[in-house]
């Protein structure tokens, strides 16, 4: 994510949630352990009790946890697990891996099958209706079998899955024969937000692989992939290493992790942050400044006028989203796991200020 | 291409341009050569005199041709030959590439950048917008940068491209910086169209790399590639063997087109087919039935009501295309070099039928 | 295959067994299916029969057989579509898939887990060694598993695997678990050597999948992929598409090898040029030239002098093998279905020469 | 590294050199750092540090510099990028990249060109050859082209590469056109090491890339990927994003690295580690145990009768490295920067106790 160009001082960092390293809770868990040896590669005791209380929060006992170092990696890596080599992914065309993963999946072999819509959401007809439209065309050996679904929750732009529509589209994926998989880079802030019915247990009846993301929220770095069915993907480890995405020490994340769900914190965790996406977005709409998305989690898309971006600017790091074509900017606010209220409370000062013409 | 399901007997072939062998003159052509001893791998006579005939017909002396057997591989190892690692290939999304390859060009790492549209054309405009916005975009590190331009002349749906309108691809191109590759799969029904303004040497001057088909215009089988700047892709034919591409008796290939280039067969090959599909389009039009792409080359793609479809099928082999939203169904005839004006005549008799109503 | 260099008139052609097009039976077959029409990909009638007359040949009721178009093409699509991603092939160092084809295993992401030896065929002792290596290995998750074992018969030297060195493979692959996969290039002159007792249903009965080679072998073009056991390879038609890999125009192929199969042609076939190939390895004995493998089909590899080396090349195209340590090199001499028993005598008699010192 | 089998409590971590998080500089580092705003991807003011100590420690001004996560992403993205297509990696056949990288460097397209030897060394002599058998193959065309040399620095196996045998491969290089590429997963090992005459400023004047490793060497994760001559891997931000290996948080390594170099920390660090192996080796030979390797750098490969090794392995943990042929077992132990002298105090006694029989 680029960030916007204004360069005043100190100016508050709400460009993305992966600017600041780890929750003060995972960061001391890491210097307790940190000279205490482990085996490698993810077969240590921390990463053991980690994967055991992730289970236990998905209610899924027999699930298979790995801990993979970032998003793109995960979803490359898991995508092309679960795709035969005839398939591709379907995903919203403003996917994470549709659009910000410089070709991964593609660089797998896989094409991602893009569908459209009015929002950042895949619906279960716009994918039964790609199934269908595959499975009824006379050429569909010449063509790329939609072999999973792909969407995050929350989407690239913040919104949330409700249940009903994540049922919905296992219904879809079960009724045509294919998986289905949830990006969670930034799931600790859909599992706190008010308006949010999907849990994690649900996720592990619902998806054939998850992740539950790390670095956007309170690691240093590290996402666990979860496969709540054992064997979904057998020789997973060499997948993983044969990518170069096995880290060597595999206990560094899940020590990280285990800090993270020993006692619940990773579902309260995004609270917070989401509290204050809620204030700020309430300020621009205030401000007469037009909302492009509901906010439902952590992250504010709002179109500013050119000196309502400059203003803004000089005060807040900011991150791009695009040019609009009646000469607006959209841009994007991110709380964080890090962000104080100090900070949302500067932000939303600054943010009255851009009513004032 | 499947084929619509009728089962009378001898029905006519229209369903697609690759259901007969060779021009008689080219098998006339092999079997002069059958048992004469050539070298392997298009280092023989026949091969290098094709080549030095193809570089004379698009005055393009020091371009570098290659043999191949088809069009996806064609595609799928020039595409991936002109660009880098970091690069997608941008093409319309009805291209061949974007749906008809099977993913041939994701299986060699790239991502088809699809762009859509009101017809089956590329626009100057389109590609530029395209080009732009990566450009402009702040993240563009973490996106397919857009490397290279996939048009075929004549596109998926029989269409011509204008001299202007690749001369403005082409132009785009340049002040992009990217390249432009020209599929040549029907090549020979866009050379002899009425309208056609394009010529072979107008290829070579526009593109990076086009290819002259044989498969669908006369020959048992083969593409010949052309790079009109040598040194374009260098070890090209290793990228080829590579690819299980190489075939071991070139000179087979080479002999084809050495007969379909020594006296312009190939320039000419295509006017009857062109002028059968012009009487079957207004056949069509006369029996009240709408056509879907204006007839250009060896195409007609008609809708027809379910009764209109079963009453041609009963006669014809025609070609699936899409069930339509309002119930009819689109169907493709291909006349071909191996259409008789006998077959065209009865085909165009069985269409008058479908407006007895 | 590169040739060796002499540039006399008219020179033998014994560089390999792919300078001639098809046996006449096979061209005239071709001839008379030209210009009837067909549907495209292998779903022609020709093609059909020609598959059931390979199972009948092979006794294998129920294989599935594809028509691919060379040698190259057939063993990284079939080698792939038997691997899974973690696992590589095993395969003699002089092997064609460790030498010869560029790299197109790997570049379908798959190792090739060379084996040496004292010739150039794999043991099953050797097989079972290296895949105990990898299951005995403490790191073996990081390691690439042996997935498949890869033979061609007869090898890229000319030798040939017996019944029972074949069977021990199998009761290896068995074993551990892994398949075996059987190269036919030159599969015609293997079922035609008199030391010979593999016939193709024990190709059939012993191999998770092998192919019968046209190109070397009377066809223009072709090999038949034959999976004994359906289902072994799941959509694998779009494999091949996948991977440029679909003849538009299959049942050209497919005619071919009906013509081959009809009769036993292609079990017959390769018989003559054995037998020309042992009086060329016995006049090279007689001549006192050393012969570096024994030879048991088509293919002679000598040592020669380079004084026999220039007399040889003024007369005959040989194909260059390899600079040996003691300043000899090691030439081919292929003969094939069309040598001629006139051409075998000419070479003979030049081969006498070479001994006059 | 799978790690010998004796459970006893508490046994001395010497199974390999990442079985322990960080140093404390390091790791205070990260502390202090921690809550510190940051931009993603590495375009951070520590990271930009970190960059510039690198150069002046290697005397490479213009050099670019990328954090990467670990080794094996190292260099599969790495060699990905330096190689063309139709190349291959030569390297030593005990190299990481030929054994225990799971097959990532074919996962990438290439063929890793293994060379064997007396030891884990690649010599001048051995890749010459290699590249002139290539070059002088009149088959060459068909076959691999070695387009990069690989060796690491240790080797796997511990030992040093001098200056002059560089310089020898460097010239080798030179004269075939292809490029050297470092792998220093251990270098502050190599750095350190009594014997060893090759620096970072060396390095970075004989290859086209190394890596100064992190995660053998004192950082959590993370290995600096040099390009001595920038320009040489034009977009390799987008390659390594393309490949799953962009770090989010590249701060969190560039810290880690500022740490490392800015007092010259990391060419120190492998000092204690060495002496330790030293006196390890020592102790093992005075017990009249067979070393298999010299020792030279931080790890110590010897040859145990099984009784021995039950006798280790109930006091500490070892390395499994392979089974011998005579029934006795190789082992490797590794110092790191994390092992205390009094834990090499205790191993040493330890060695001892096998002697008494």
């Amino acid at each position: 994510m680029g960030t916007t160009q204004g360069e005043g001082p100190q100016r508050l960092p709400f460009a993305s949630d992966y600017e600041r390293g780890a929750l003060p809770q995972v960061l001391e868990r890491l210097q307790e352990v940190n000279l205490e040896p482990n085996p490698g590669y993810g077969a240590d005791a921390h990463s053991e009790r980690a994967r055991a209380l992730i289970r236990e929060a998905a209610g899924a006992p027999e699930a298979e946890v790995s801990f993979l170092a970032g998003g793109t990696q995960a979803n490359a890596v898991v995508i092309d697990a679960l795709l035969a080599p005839w398939q591709g992914v379907v995903a919203a065309d403003s996917g994470h891996v549709s659009v910000h993963e410089a070709g991964a999946i593609e660089a797998m072999g896989h094409k991602v099958i893009e569908l459209g819509g009015e929002d950042s959401k895949l619906t279960a007809e716009a994918v039964d209706a790609a199934c269908q439209a595959w499975e009824q065309d006379e050429n569909r050996e010449h063509m790329v079998m939609p072999g999973l679904v792909y969407v995050s929750q929350p989407t690239e732009y913040g919104r949330l899955y409700s249940l009903a529509e994540l049922e919905a589209l296992r219904a879809v994926c079960d009724a045509r024969g294919i998986g289905l998989y949830v990006d969670g880079a930034r799931l600790a802030y859909a599992l706190a937000a008010p308006g949010n019915d999907v849990g994690l247990a649900d996720l592990a009846r619902l998806t054939d692989a998850f992740y539950v993301g790390g670095t956007k929220c309170g690691t240093l770095l590290g996402e666990a992939v979860v496969f709540p069915r054992p064997g979904t993907c057998p020789h997973f480890l060499t997948l993983v290493k044969r990518r170069g995405a096995l880290l060597a020490k595999g206990f560094l994340v899940g020590a990280q992790f285990e800090a993270l769900f020993e006692d619940g914190l990773y579902q309260r965790l995004g609270a917070r942050a989401d509290a204050q996406a809620a204030r700020v977005a309430r300020a621009f709409e205030e401000a007469g400044c037009e909302l492009l998305e509901p906010q439902q989690t952590n992250q504010v898309i709002v179109a500013l006028e050119k000196d309502q971006l400059q203003r803004l600017e000089a005060r807040v790091e900011a991150g791009f989203w695009s040019h609009l074509a009646d000469g607006r900017t959209a841009v994007r606010l991110a709380t964080s796991w890090s962000s104080t209220d100090e900070e949302a409370d500067v932000l939303v000062d600054v943010i009255r200020t851009l009513a004032s013409k």
